[in-house]
């Protein structure tokens, strides 16, 4: 017989106040957590070990976040990360940071001394809300007393749960402080209590099922519609950062496409678009915005603006032409950090599309007349030729990587190089991989955690990295602490670090010498070598095609690396030579025009 | 011929104006920076590298920020670390927590976008004040124009190290966010323009001295302190938190112990003062206080108090006896944890202690009458018998790395078992090594950073870190990413992590399977094979005598780790064997008495 929440042993006390609070956000649909241990926090660990959450831990707590992240990523579900007081909830303001930016449903929850300790150089206790104010939607201090009741702990879910998921503008992280007192576990805590009695009994009770809490921003106004998507003029559709987790993120995309061929405008979309070869659609964005083109008349970006910054310019350019630059999105941001937007509009973008798609449906489909698309073509020929004779450049693994992948596997691309080759050369793809990355704020931190995650969110399919030396050595404890994919491969462009400070402007002006100093920090030893130190399998591999065989062992059930042990020189000049070739073949277009 | 910096090409740029501010702040006594390398921050980077401060640079923000903090740590000077912007910025927040906390004089410098950018979704932009606003004393936005003057920037830099190192209560974190446009170094920018012409235009200029900021607290008021340091009671000295970097705080230390003697009481230390053996000295203050003893009637604790949770009860039962409990400390914060403090005082503590033992000079030295002493001695053989016939348990790894150690030589102390090791089994030692630790925050966060940052600060003493598996594999990045010692050793316990979770409450109540999957977060592969395959030298050792060979070692000029390779179970039974020991000499005492 089942004895109700009430009469266990546990009533009034931490762990059975916690319990009631993770079974309200399990009901709710937070179903995963990561627990990075402490003692503070033994009340929510012991509840959520008793609950039907799935739990992973992590000794770090950066890494705990990041992992976090790195899942909800990918399901675009709510996900827990808890730590105990003191500085290890500071360790989770990057994480909390990325998601803020990055629209991730993240719910942060912290343990901390009861508020009576606080301010009087207690141990171990310090401000432990401030840290993450700015980056959560909701910042909630509760106390854990006896005297809340039930009722009190399932409004606090409803509401933590309605701010992660449920703004018109889409998810964010919210953080949860939670004070708790000793003794910790209450006197007379019995474990057994919790998985057998506890949670059993509230499963019998009647509750409010959960309700889907998000209110639909609207689409754009009917009249604005017909203006901006009229097939009257020379337009481009961009899709900056449309994400590709599938569901509605997915249909944006398709409709993106669809409405590109009854417009006839060109469709161009950058690496973090999972969207398949099509007649309308170019891809090397960076690559045809750094050429003269015949500027179209309006420019609608979708999501963020394209990664390319040559493409910045280019938009720069429609406006100062007199054309247009029009954004949609939805989430609540102004994105104009160029100054030059002639239109913001925060909507239901898919709706948006889609409807704009139906009023466009006895236009019959147009190919994009725009020359672009033909230039697109040849610059992918180029790219292709010239991996053809350097199969040994980072060019060609990156190219090589996203080529091999396909449907709902996965591509985790760190920020800094590996992102730029993927933008820039990444090739046309009929059934285009899962791409995803840090990209709210850029941060390299974290990269190997957040791609863990990533991968654990769904092991049965193949997951893999693609990341520099010294974003690999930067997280290099995640592979320590945390949970290694079923199906991976982390493919490490290690050309002893720092490739991107070439490519920033700074750089010609800086003497080698310095900039290895400051900007390299050159590690003492090669990732490849750290990592066989933890014990992974390492493959050094020369060549891009040597990848296949390792994707192949990875899909069938391996964790694997590929280290590709390069020189910044050699990379540097590959660059440059493919850049040449590009320019030419832009120039041999401007004289033909 | 010299140039003045106002002909220099640099003028105005950026470039310029941060050599104006980093040669500023060396003027003013800012000798070290650790820069994590990054784009936005280039040109306080590159003003760093031309100027005569000691750079060290660090990829992972987090471990310069802890190596930053190691360094002040050991010299008490003001050491700055500069970041680049976005997530960079808010990986410091943990040791600039641990730096306010602990009264570390941190110059926290972050790069930023410019103001404009800021608000608009522009890449890498997000806000960098408010994460560490409530862990700094000031937080100073600058945002690097042209019409910046040299005065403006000169004032600035004042302003900064006054809040640094000039409070009355001792040194603090500040925090200076710079917002950079583009073009970053400037069109006419040419490197060698800062070394050789502004930096030493610069010194030729005629200068303000930097001064002494530092207002004094007042001693402590006579009447008040004749009261306190009265030779006709019974009374208790307890050195808590008294730091041992020489100098003033060594003061303290010296003036303790001979006010002890003065006044006949006993004077109690733990690991982090640096108390050489002396007659009326107790270091064993949780071994003591676990027992019955003879209450006095007025205990000072003089710093933070003590390490051990079960002083915390005798001076709780002092007051309730109707005794008190007087705390002196030279920081702005009323310690009090406890709730029974009788009398809070912050004052200057050295000059207190001095005056106080002036007004004393003609008491003759007494012994402490108390029986305490003799319990003390008697409980430090019962450790050393422990040790000689268990010299392969980790109470035997600390005790023997302490007394190996001497004078200069260091010791810095993970949180967790290592430091509690430390402060009841460390024995007497003539000429003890400085102990540090981080125990502003208690973080296991960033404790190989800071360690080698302490390190670094003395390069031509021998420094050891005493370290659980745990803290070490949380930080591994740090032995990637930072110098290592000249002369060093670190001394890995590994007992399969977690130790410290059966040492507080709540274990005894949960199960050990849960216990393992929630607390200790077993990582799958041990320390010695992690630090092996980063290149170090790793000796496994079985016996704590195997320490002295390797001591030798690293002062000859080494940097090695010795791993202990044990369980968790028998380190856990070790201590309850010995506890059990010295249970019984305290009940011995108790029935003779």
């Amino acid at each position: 017989m089942k004895s109700s929440a009430s009469t266990s042993k546990s009533r009034g006390s931490n762990v059975g106040l916690c319990a009631i609070l993770v079974d309200e956000l399990t009901w709710l649909g937070v179903r995963r957590v990561v627990i990075a241990p402490g003692s503070r926090s033994t009340p929510l660990a012991v509840a959520l070990a008793a609950s039907t959450m799935e739990v992973s831990t992590c000794l770090d707590e950066r890494a705990a976040a990041f992992f976090a992240l790195g899942i909800a990523r990918r399901t675009g579900e709510p996900v827990m990360v808890v730590t105990t007081s003191g500085t290890a909830s500071l360790e989770l303001v990057p994480a909390v940071a990325e998601a803020s930016l990055g629209g991730i449903p993240l719910l942060v929850v912290t343990a901390d001394r009861p508020a009576r300790l606080r301010g009087v150089s207690a141990p171990q206790t310090l401000d432990q809300l401030q840290a993450l104010t700015g980056f959560v939607r909701r910042t909630l201090a509760l106390e854990l007393l006896p005297s809340l009741s039930e009722g009190d702990l399932a409004s606090i879910a409803r509401q933590l749960v309605l701010e992660l998921v449920g703004a018109p503008d889409g998810p964010g992280p919210v953080h949860l402080n939670i004070g708790i007192d000793e003794p910790l576990l209450g006197d007379g805590y019995v474990a057994d209590d919790l998985a057998e009695e506890f949670f059993a009994s509230r499963d019998d009770r009647a509750r409010v099922r959960p309700v889907s809490f998000r209110p639909r921003l609207g689409a754009l106004d009917p009249l604005v519609m017909a203006e901006i998507f009229d097939p009257g003029r020379h337009g481009w559709l961009l899709l900056g950062g449309a994400a590709n987790t599938g569901g509605e993120e997915g249909e944006k995309v398709t409709a993106a496409v669809a409405l590109s061929e009854r417009l006839g405008w060109v469709l161009g979309a950058d690496a973090r678009t999972q969207v398949a070869t099509s007649p309308n659609v170019v891809i090397h964005l960076d690559g045809l915005a750094r050429g003269a083109c015949a500027l179209p008349e309006i420019a609608v970006v979708i999501g963020d603006f394209p990664l390319a910054r040559s493409v910045m310019a280019v938009l720069r350019a429609i406006v100062a032409a007199g054309g247009e630059v029009v954004t949609l999105n939805d989430r609540f941001v102004v994105r104009d950090p160029g100054r030059f937007v002639t239109g913001s509009y925060v909507v239901d973008v898919r709706a948006t599309l889609c409807m704009a798609l139906e009023d466009l449906v006895r236009a019959q489909r147009v190919a994009a007349s725009d020359s672009l698309v033909a230039l697109d073509r040849r610059i992918d020929a180029i790219i292709e030729r010239f991996v053809i004779e350097h199969g040994d450049t980072e060019i060609a693994f990156a190219r090589r990587l996203h080529h091999v992948l396909t449907g709902h596997e996965s591509l985790f691309v760190s920020a800094s190089m590996p992102i730029r080759y993927l933008d820039q050369f990444r090739g046309y793809h009929d059934d285009p991989p899962l791409v995803a990355m840090n990209r709210g704020a850029n941060g390299i931190d974290g990269v190997v955690a957040s791609y863990l995650g990533f991968a654990d969110a769904a092991p049965d399919e193949l997951a893999t990295l693609l990341i520099g030396d010294l974003a690999t050595l930067y997280d290099i404890g995640a592979l320590i602490h945390l949970p290694l994919p079923r199906k991976g491969l982390i493919v490490v462009l290690d050309n002893q670090g720092g490739l991107i400070f070439d490519q920033v402007p700074p750089a010609t002006q800086i003497p080698i010498e310095v900039q290895t100093e400051l900007f390299v920090a050159p590690p003492r030893i090669r990732p490849a070598r750290v990592l066989e130190g933890l014990g992974l399998e390492v493959v050094r591999v020369k060549r891009a095609d040597e990848l296949d065989a390792l994707v192949e062992r990875a899909r069938a059930g391996a964790f694997l690396v590929a280290a590709y042990e390069g020189t910044r020189t050699a990379s540097a000049g590959a660059l440059s030579s493919l850049y040449a070739r590009i320019d030419l073949e832009r120039e041999k277009e401007r004289t033909q025009a």
